[in-house]
C-alpha cells in the first residue's frame, strides 16, 4: 500500500510553525507530515506529541530531525516548510532547493536582499516551485478586495491603506530593529502591492519608540507610519503598532475611481454584547482567530501546486518586492527622506 | 499497524450527508469513514469518488452498500452518522444502536413522538451514544450567547428571538407537509430552549402559504411566525421563510434583566463594497459558508465523545424537546390556539 | 406688525410637553407658543423659564393658564398641541375641535374606544385636523422602510417585527394596566400597520411581570410578545420591555418577497471605542436621542398642514386603527387565546 | 419692545454662506440675521427669499447688501459670519474687527500666513471674538474622541488618521492649485492637532492629479495622502480625494495606549436593505447630511459665546495652524521631502 500523500519536512517548531505542523498533520488529507526539524528538541517534542495524539498509524508517525541535512535526504520528503526566524530563512532555502524539494517558506523570505537574491537563484536553477507564506493573500475578504481590483470593480485605484497592529506584545525586548518593517509590515507592503497591482516607487516612513521608549537606545521601533507611491500613480498609507490594547487589527483599503473596498478584522464569533456599559462586539486576541483559514488555506494551496505543477500564487519575487519595500522604509526612517525603490 | 481512527459509516448521501462523509473522510483526523449507506449508487459513487480524490491508501477508502444491515455488520465500523430523510431517521437510530453502534443522526430526530420514543428506547437499551445534528450548537458567536445566559452575564432571560430564512428555494413543491416546523424550525426550537435554559409550556404559531399559494392546496405553509412561553417566563418567537431574496438569514437574539446578546449571519468575508449604490456587505448564499465549521466541529465532539465516552452535549432528549415543540406548532396553526405542551 | 406665525396651546408640560412647547418656542421658526396648559404651576413655569432665556420679545412670550379652557377662547390660538396623560386626550380633543383648533395629539388618541369615537366624531364636526403623535414615521430611517414597502422595493410583504424596549424604568410602580399595550407598543402597532399597508385581522399576544413580579398583583405587565396577522397575509411580531440595561432598543424589519430592511437605533453618536474590554459603540439612554429630530418634525409637519391646509400624514383614524391592535392584545393577553379584530 | 436676539451679517452667500444664513434666521432663535452682504444679488436674493417664507415680522427682515462697508456701519449688526470664498477672508475678518464686531469666519482662515497674522493682529487689537469653522469639532462622534483623548481614556496618543473624501465633484475645473489642502484637508490638519492634542513639527505629502489629470498642468492636485509627525510623539497620517463615488467619506481614528476610537460618516438614516444583490446601507452624498447638525451647533455656540463673553472654542490661532500644516503639505509637494514645521 502507497501513501500517496506529499510527505513534508517542516523546519522550525516555533508558534507559527507548530500551527503549520498541525495543519500538515491533521487538517490536510493530502499531506503527511514526515519530519519536524528544530534543534530544541523540546519544541519539536511538544508538536510531535499534539499530532501523535491523532491515532493515526505509527508507521505514519512523524519523526524529529535536530538538523535539515537528514531530513532533505530522505525522499519521502518531497517538500519542505521553512518556519524559522526570519536570518535563517536563505540557507534553509537554498539547502531545500538544492535537494530538489519544493518549498513554502514564512515570511519575510529573508531579511537582506543579498540573501532574498542567493535563496531565488538557488530556486531557479533546481527549479523547485517557492511560495511565500503571506497568508492574507488566502483570506475570504482580502481575496474579494484584490479581485474587485482585477476585474475592475473599483476602477483606477488612487488610495489605498493597510495596517497591522498586534495585540500588546510581551517579547519586544528580543526583537532585532528593524522588526516592525522586515516582519510586522511587510504583510502590509505585500497587501499594498497585491491590491495596487503596481510596483513601489517611492516609500516614506517615520518610527518611534512610543510604547516602549526604553528600548529604543538598542534601536526597537515599535510604532511607525509609511507612505508609499506606486508606479501606477497610486497612493498608499500602512501603519502598525506592536500594543493594540484591543487585540489585533488588520485591516486593508483600496479606494478607485469607482468605489472604495474595506477589509479586515474577520473572526468566526458573531456575538454583540449589549450591557449597562454599552454595545460590544467580540475583539480577537489571537492571530489563529483571524487567520487561521487562511493558514490552511496557504498550505492547502502549496500542496495542491506540488502535486499538479502549478505555480504557486504568491511567489520568490513577491517575498522579495515586500522586503525591497521595508528596506525602503528602514532606510527613510534612518535618513528621514523619501527613498525611491 | 493498527488504524486508531474510529470508525464510521455514512447512512444518505443527499447534500448533508455528502459534506458530513467528506468532513469524516478528510477534515477530522481521528475519524475514517468505512462504509457510506445509500439505496441510490449515484450519490453515494459521487461522494466516494469526490473523497477518492484524496490520495489515501486504497486500503482504507470507504466502500459503498446499498442496506445499512451489511455496514452494521462490519466490526470497523464503530459508529453511525444518520443522515437520510427525516421519516426514516428512527428505522437507521434503532438498527444502529441494536447492533451497539454509536448514533449521529442529523435533526430532527424524527417525524412523530412515537417514532422518537422508539428510537430513545433503543438507544437506552443499547447503552450506546446519540448526538443530534443542532450544529447551531457549535457555533463560536451561538456558544457566546448560551455562555452568557449560564454564567449569568445576561440576568433573567425575559425575551428571545430566534429565525430561520433560507435562500430562494426551489424544492417547495416535493416537501411535505409541517416541513417548515418539523425541518427548519426545528433548529430554532432547540435554540430557544438551549438559551432561555427552559423548557416550552406553551405555543402558538401563525403560518401561511405566502411564496407559494399555488402550494397551499397540499398543505405546504412557507411562511410561520411562532410565540413560545417558557416554564422560567421567558418569551420568545421565532419566524422561518423559505425564500429570502437577500441568502441565508440565521440570527437569535438572547434579552434578559442585565443585557442582550445578538448572534448570527457570521460568514468568512469581511469585505465591505462603498459604490456608487451604496455601500454593501457580502450576503450568504450557501448554508456551507455560514455554518461549515459549525457542522465539522459537531462531527468532531461526536467523535470525541465516542472514543472517550463522556457523553455528547447534544442528547436525543433534545432532539425529542423540539419535536415537541414543533408538534405543537403544527397542531396550533390547525387549531387556531395556543397549544399547552 | 403682523404675527405670521401659527398660534399654539400646549396642553400638558410634562416630559414630553415641555419638548414639544421647547420646539413650539424656539425650533420652528413658523410657530409661535402662545399658552401653555397645565394645572400644576411648576411644570408650566419650568417650561417657561427655560423658553424665556431666549431673548425673544417680551410681547410674545407664551403665557400659562391652568385650564384649557382661556387659551382656546384667544383667537391668538390656532392650533393646540395635546401632552396631557393618555386618559385625558379625548377631552382635550373634543373641546379643541369644538373651538374650532387644530389639534396634534400625543400617542394614544386615548385609552378607550369610546372616548376615540367621541373625540373622533368632534374633529369631523368641526373639520379641523387632527394629527397623531406617531413620531416614527418622521425619521429618516422608518421612512426608507416605508417607502421601499410603499415603490414595490420589497415585493409583497411577509414578515415584520417592531420592538420598543425602554431603558431600565423607575416610574413603573405608577403605570396604569396596560401600559406596555396602550402606551408603548402603541408605537409598534402604529408602525406594522404603516410598513405592512394592510390591516390587523387577528391579535395573540403574551405578557408578563419579569422584572417587577411585585407590581403583578395591581395589574402592572412589563414584558411583552405579541402577535398579530394582517388582512394581505403579512404576519408580524413586536415585543416590548420596560427595562434594557443597554438603554434605548427600538428597531423594525420589513421582510418582503424581494428583500428586506431593518431600520432603527439612529443616534447622532458615530465614536466606536476600541478597548481591552471589547469594541463598543455608544448606547442610547434618552429618547431625545434617538428621536428628537422626528419629534421636531412631527410638529413642523403639522404646523405646515395647518398653514396649508393640507391633511396630516398621520390621522385620527390611525390613533384608533392602533389603540384596536392594543386593546385586542389586552384581551388576548386576558383571554389565553388570539382575538380577532 | 426690543429685541434681545444677536443682529448678525451674513458676508457670502454661496453654498456654504447660505445654509449659515438660514440657520441664524430661522434655526437659532438667539440670533437674528439682519443683512447678507454680496456682490451678487441673485445669490443674496435666492438666499432672503428663502428666508422670507419664514412668516417672521417684515420689520425684522434681513436686507442685502452689495458692500460689507455699510453692514458693518449698523449699530443692528453686532457680529458678521464670514463665508467668502478663502481668499477674500483676511480682508473681512480686519474690516469687522475694526469695526468692533465678533467674527466668526469659515476654514481656511486665509489662504496665506501673511494674511492670517494681518487678521489676527486686527482681531487682537480691537479684542473681539474670533471663531473658525471647523464644525467636526461640534460633531457628537468627534467630540467623544476628543473627551476620550482628554480625559486619558486612550492613553498615550500613538496613530492617527483622518479623511475627508468629496463626493464626485463637479467643479474642480475652476479650484486653485492647493485647494485640496488649504481647503479640504484643512479639516484633517484641525482634526489631527485637536485629537492629538499636540502641534505638529514635520509634515510630508504626496499628491497628484489622479482624477482629473487634464487639469494637473494648471496646478491641480486631486488626490492626496499626508503623514505628520506631532511635538508629542504621535504619528498620524491624513487622505483626501475630490470623487468618491460612494459619496461623503469623512472619517477619523485616534489610536493610544490604551485603545483606539473611530469615528465618522454619521447619517441619520438607519435602513439597512437586504436584497438580491447584497446588503446595502445607505450612503451620504449631501455634506448637510453629515455635518449639518454641527453647522448649526457651532454657529449656536457662536452666538453664546459673542452674549455671553465667553472665549470660543475655536480660536483664530487653531486657524492658523492647520493653515500651517496646510501650506507645509504643499511645500513638500513641491519639494519632494519632509517638510519640518
Amino acid at each position: 500500500m502507497m501513501d500517496e500523500r506529499l510527505g513534508v519536512a517542516l523546519v522550525g517548531a516555533g508558534l507559527m510553525g507548530a500551527y503549520h505542523g498541525e495543519t500538515l498533520a491533521r487538517r490536510l488529507p493530502d499531506a503527511r507530515l514526515v519530519a519536524v526539524v528544530d534543534p530544541v528538541e523540546a519544541a519539536a517534542r511538544r508538536l510531535l506529541d499534539r499530532i501523535g495524539g491523532s491515532g493515526r498509524p505509527a508507521a505514519g508517525a512523524p519523526r524529529w530531525e535536530r538538523e535539515l541535512a537528514p531530513a532533505l535526504a530522505d525522499p519521502a520528503v518531497e517538500a519542505v516548510v521553512v518556519a524559522t526566524p526570519g536570518w535563517l530563512h536563505a540557507d534553509a532555502i537554498v539547502a531545500a532547493a538544492e535537494a530538489g524539494k519544493a518549498v513554502f517558506c514564512e515570511k519575510p523570505i529573508t531579511y537582506t536582499l543579498e540573501d532574498a537574491d542567493r535563496a531565488l537563484a538557488a530556486v531557479e536553477r533546481a527549479g523547485v516551485p517557492l511560495q511565500i507564506g503571506f497568508q492574507r493573500r488566502f483570506d475570504p475578504g482580502f481575496r474579494r478586495a484584490r479581485a474587485a481590483v482585477a476585474d475592475g470593480t473599483l476602477g483606477q485605484v488612487q488610495l489605498l491603506r493597510s495596517i497591522t497592529r498586534d495585540p500588546e506584545r510581551t517579547d519586544m525586548a528580543g526583537m532585532p530593529p528593524g522588526t516592525i518593517f522586515r516582519d510586522t509590515l511587510i504583510h502590509d507592503f505585500d497587501m499594498l502591492r497585491w491590491l495596487a497591482d503596481s510596483e513601489a516607487v517611492e516609500v516614506f516612513a517615520l518610527a518611534d519608540a512610543l510604547i516602549a521608549p526604553q528600548l529604543k537606545p538598542q534601536g526597537l521601533l515599535d510604532t511607525a507610519v509609511v507612505t508609499v507611491r506606486f508606479a501606477n500613480g497610486a497612493l498608499a498609507t500602512a501603519d502598525a503598532s506592536f500594543s493594540a490594547a484591543y487585540g489585533y487589527d488588520v485591516r486593508a483599503e483600496v479606494f478607485g475611481s469607482d468605489g472604495m473596498m474595506t477589509v479586515g478584522n474577520g473572526a468566526p464569533d458573531t456575538a454583540w454584547h449589549f450591557s449597562r456599559g454599552g454595545v460590544t462586539r467580540p475583539q480577537v486576541n489571537w492571530f489563529l482567530d483571524l487567520f487561521g483559514h487562511a493558514y490552511v488555506a496557504e498550505l492547502a494551496h502549496f500542496v495542491e501546486c506540488v502535486r499538479t505543477g502549478q505555480p504557486p500564487a504568491v511567489t520568490g519575487q513577491d517575498g522579495r518586492a515586500a522586503l525591497v519595500m521595508a528596506l525602503a522604509a528602514l532606510a527613510s526612517v534612518e535618513t528621514g527622506r523619501p527613498v525611491r525603490v
